[in-house]
C-alpha cells in the first residue's frame, strides 16, 4: 500500500495542466517536497503566464503524441491531469497520429459517460507506459478536510439538506450523472448532469429571481461518483463556486472531505466570510 | 373499484383552469358525455378566448375562498386543477382570507418539494368538501397509449436510452424531484428538478451548441414519480415539448404510457412527423 503521498520518485512529474491556479498549487507542492516538475500546458486552458515559471511545452488537447514524445524527452514517467477543463468543444481539439490510432477508444468512452471517458482516457496513458497518479496523491494538501473552512458553520438545517443531497448523489451516483445537487428545506432544487456546476448554479440563481422557486437558502453539495477514477476527476469547489452559491441565495457550501479538492482555501474561506456562507467539508457519515 | 370514467355525475364538474388548451380538451371530452362543466379561470393562465365558451368566474391563484363560494353557487362538488402552471411568482398570487387560514399548510407543503406541495393542496379542497378527482379519470382520452404517436417509431439504440432515463428516473423518484430526464448514447445528459421540462431541453440545446455534449441523438424521457398523487400532477406533453426536443437535437420523446397527459395529440403527431422525431408510450416494463 502507498502512503498518501505517493513514490515513484524517480523522474520529474508531468502536470497536464487546464485552467485555473490549482495545477500549479500542485506544481509548488511537488516542488517544495525536492521533486522537479514538468508542465503540458493545454492551449487556451493553462495560464500563459503561470506555466512560465516551469519547464514546459504547449500542446492542444487531442495531441497525445505530442505530449508523450515532450514527456518522455523531459523523462517522465508519473503524470498528473489537473485544472478546469470543461468538456471541450470540438473545434478547439487538435489531432495528432497517436491520437488518431486511439481515437476509436476515446470515442467509445466519450459515448459512455464521464466516468467511462476519464477512465477510457487514464488507460491510454497506461497503455504508452505512463503511470497516472491523482493530484491529491502528489499534493494531499488540495483536499478539504472535515469541518468548516471560514467563521460560518452549517446550521441543523443545513445538515438536514446535506444529508439528502448526499443521499440523492447516491442514487445518481450509480449512472454517472453528476457531482452536485441543491437542495434548500429538504427540496431538491437541482441536480447537475452535463452541465456542470457553475451552469447549475446559475440556474438556481435565475429560478429563485423569477420566483420559480419557495424555499429559501439551501446549500450546494458536491461529493465524488461511487467508481470514479479518482486520479482524473475529483469534484472541486474554489473561490468562484462560493461566489455562485451566494448568487444563488445559497447558505453555504458543502463537500466529502477527503475526497474533494479545494483550490486556494484561503480564497475560498475569504469569499464565504465575505458572502456569510459556509463551507464545509463532511465526514464518511454523509458521503453517498 | 371505480371505472375508468369516474362517476359522481351529480352536478357540474368544476375544473381550475391554468393555461394551455388541455383544460379545454378536458371540458369538451366532459360536456360531451352530457355533463356541465364549470370553468375557474386562473388570472394570467387560463386563454379568455377560449373560457368564455363556457360558465365560467375568474380568481388568481391563492383565493380558495373566491374559488369556494363559486364552486359552491354553481354546485360542483367534483374538481378537476388541470393545465400549465409552473410555481407561480409569488407577485401574481393573490391571497383572500379562507387561504390565509390554511396558510400554514401550504407553506409546510411548500417547503418539501412538489409532490407535497401538490398533495397539501388537495388536502385542502377535501376538508373544504370538494372532491378532487384527476383529469384522466374524467376524460381518459388525454392520456398517452402505448406506441409512437406520429410516423417515427424508437429505434433499438432509443430503446436502450429510454430505459437508462426510466431507470433514472426510478432512482430519483423517492427523492421528489423531476419527472423528466434526457438520456444521449447512454450518457444523462440532463435531470429534471425545479426548472421544469422546458428550461431542461433548452439546457440541453444550449450545451450541444457549445459542443459541451460529445453524444448526438438522445431522448426525452417522462414518467410519473413513484407516489405522487396523480389527480394533481401526471406529466404532460404537447406539440411544444416535441418542439423543443427537437431544438435540443433529441431524437425522441417518450412517455410512461396510461400515466401521461398529452395535450392536443393530433397537433403532437404532426409535430413530430415535421421534426422527424418518434414521441412513443411504452408500457410498464419500462415504467420507474
Amino acid at each position: 500500500m502507498k502512503g498518501p503521498v505517493s513514490g515513484h520518485a524517480e523522474g520529474p512529474l508531468a502536470i497536464i495542466c487546464g485552467g485555473g491556479t490549482l495545477p500549479f498549487t500542485v506544481a509548488e507542492a511537488v516542488s517544495r517536497r525536492g521533486r522537479e516538475v514538468f508542465i503540458y500546458a493545454l492551449n487556451g486552458w493553462a495560464d500563459p503566464a503561470r506555466v512560465r515559471a516551469y519547464p514546459h511545452r504547449w500542446g492542444a488537447i487531442g495531441q497525445f503524441g505530442r505530449f508523450r514524445r515532450f514527456a518522455r524527452e523531459a523523462g517522465c514517467r508519473d503524470v498528473v491531469f489537473i485544472g478546469s477543463l470543461v468538456r471541450p468543444a470540438f473545434s478547439q481539439i487538435r489531432l495528432d497520429l497517436a491520437t488518431l490510432r486511439v481515437l476509436p477508444r476515446i470515442v467509445a468512452a466519450f459515448r459512455g459517460g464521464d466516468n467511462h471517458l476519464l477512465t477510457g482516457i487514464g488507460r491510454i496513458f497506461e497503455d504508452a507506459g505512463f503511470h497516472l497518479v491523482g493530484a491529491h496523491e502528489v499534493a494531499p494538501e488540495i483536499l478539504m478536510g472535515e469541518g468548516p473552512l471560514g467563521a460560518v458553520a452549517p446550521a441543523a438545517e443545513d445538515l438536514a439538506d446535506i444529508a439528502l443531497a448526499m443521499q440523492v448523489l447516491r442514487a445518481t451516483g450509480p449512472f454517472d450523472i453528476g457531482q452536485a445537487a441543491v437542495v434548500a428545506g429538504r427540496h431538491v432544487l437541482a441536480v447537475e448532469a452535463a452541465e456542470g456546476t457553475d451552469l447549475m448554479l446559475a440556474r438556481v440563481a435565475a429560478l429563485k429571481k423569477a420566483g420559480r422557486i419557495g424555499a429559501a437558502g439551501g446549500v450546494l453539495v458536491k461529493a465524488p461518483k461511487p467508481g470514479q477514477d479518482r486520479r482524473i476527476d475529483l469534484p472541486s469547489i474554489g473561490p468562484e463556486t462560493v461566489e455562485a452559491a451566494a448568487r444563488a441565495g445559497l447558505r453555504g457550501v458543502a463537500v466529502a472531505a477527503g475526497s474533494t479538492i479545494v483550490a486556494e482555501p484561503q480564497a475560498v474561506a475569504r469569499a464565504a466570510d465575505r458572502a456569510g456562507l459556509f463551507v464545509a467539508g463532511v465526514g464518511k457519515e454523509f458521503e453517498p
